[in-house]
């Protein structure tokens, strides 16, 4: 199962799961002018990224919307990025958050699983209900893949919907959480946690531990660190036993040069120092 | 507007969307066998189609999954299905169900209202928050361009979330319903109808008549006719006045070759008899 190359990842190497939300204009002015178009100065600008973090992540989250916005040639960029993530051996989860139906979201998971695009673990939306997630199912079996739901994000508008309350008292979220829970159990791996897991964002302790206490076999990603707002100890309810989880920093690292003198010049090294923090500041919590 | 179009060609062309949910297996052998490679093959079955229902249609609603299924050379044959639909001056729906926040969702605006890739309407899933729709706001009035947010399907797993009954008596669905004919308002065209439309299933008469009472400036666009079961009298329930929605139906009629003998030779005459077949079905119950 892919959970366990995951887990046995963090337990080495840490929390730290890079996002490659890669933006034209987070790149140095110096990098970019040596580029003739934007996809050829992205995929340069991620692979020395990746160049410099490989050894201290826990894994690379690519967001396929970055890519999607160039079109044609932008995807290209997405899929020589996964490409040279895979060349690391490094964990890939593709940030898609596709979410649809029977035979279209067959197609989904022939996207994302197979072919030109293929990832290890890729974000669905659940809700058109769970059925939207049963044509990817057997590929956590089958193909060593792997799947994070959207659970329940940091994002402003999180409580309009995901915070509804229900007539027996449960949020929408807690009731997908539990049917998530549930599903996940037919997908575990050796250590405890599923290869289906869920995205949960910081929101409240309370809530986080109340999330982490319930849905024992969930595996999180977990969003929101650093240029979003999260701090370690909020990430930390989410995570047991030092493991439980992978947090999501993109700006907050492909930004890092900013923080420093001169840092254009040596983004990746900055990259690197940046990750280093992170990694170290969450596992000081634990 | 661009729902000012979309009403006007439902008045004149009747309600009927064409979707190009366009898999390999579903083309004639025939057909299939005169092209090199699967992307070439669904283009031209598309073109075909296309060709033989423009005069017929409200729209075209092309299902991006189909394409990236195949990866880049598939989201290559996307684009110029879309490219082909433009040059007969008909609207397109692009079924991509996004749904992401902030920079993440700028970039999926930029996607399919922009570039390669630019449409007329896309799909959008509200399930983090009614901030993901914002990004693409700002198009519906600078570059007319239109939106379906999903808010009630009808496939087997609809009442996990969407059906979920509030402490207040409401279903997730209604609550959402009513925050988006909200926000709708803002984006109105002469017809009565929003730039800010709703996707919904058909599930009961009630929900329906309730539907389309409580949301009277939300345009639908409801899927599952034909093959997914749905009638004229269960979609007329969405319609007021013969306009108000548009109804997709894809594999009765790419497939409707499968109804007549000898039908592979001609299925896109086939498929131009289907979809009168179906636009007539409609107008008879209005």
């Amino acid at each position: 199962m892919i959970i366990d190359k995951l887990f046995e990842t963090v337990a080495k190497k840490g929390h730290v799961c890079l996002g490659l939300d890669t933006s034209i204009d987070y790149l140095p002015e110096n990098f970019k002018n040596q580029f003739d178009n934007e996809e050829d100065a992205i995929f340069n600008f991620n692979k020395k990224i990746i160049e410099a973090t490989k050894d201290i992540v826990a894994c690379y989250k690519v967001q396929i919307a970055y890519y999607e916005a160039l079109g044609l040639k932008g995807l290209n960029a997405y899929k020589k990025t996964l490409d040279y993530i895979k060349s690391t051996q490094n964990i890939i989860i593709s940030d898609v958050k596709r979410g649809d139906i029977a035979k279209t979201a067959e197609m989904y998971a022939k996207a994302h699983f197979e072919g030109d695009f293929e990832t290890d673990f890729i974000t669905l939306n659940p809700y058109m209900g769970f059925d939207t997630l049963e044509p990817f199912l057997p590929y956590l079996k089958n193909k060593e893949k792997g799947i994070f739901a959207l659970l329940k994000t940091s994002n402003p508008g999180f409580k309009d919907i995901q915070f509804i309350e229900s007539k027996n008292g449960k949020k929408v979220y807690e009731i997908i959480g539990e049917k998530i829970s549930s599903i996940a159990q037919n997908y575990m791996g050796n250590n405890e946690y599923s290869s289906l897991g869920a995205v949960v964002g910081c929101t409240s302790t309370e809530e986080g531990q109340n999330v982490r206490n319930t849905l024992k076999n969930i595996f999180f990603l977990i969003p929101g660190y650093g240029a979003q707002g999260g701090a370690a100890e909020e990430v930390s309810v989410y995570l047991k036993n030092k493991n439980g989880g992978v947090v999501n920093s993109s700006r907050g690292i492909l930004l890092g040069y900013k923080k420093y003198d001169n840092g254009e010049k040596n983004f990746d090294e900055c990259a690197r120092k940046e990750t280093l923090k992170m990694r170290d500041d969450i596992l000081n919590v634990l």
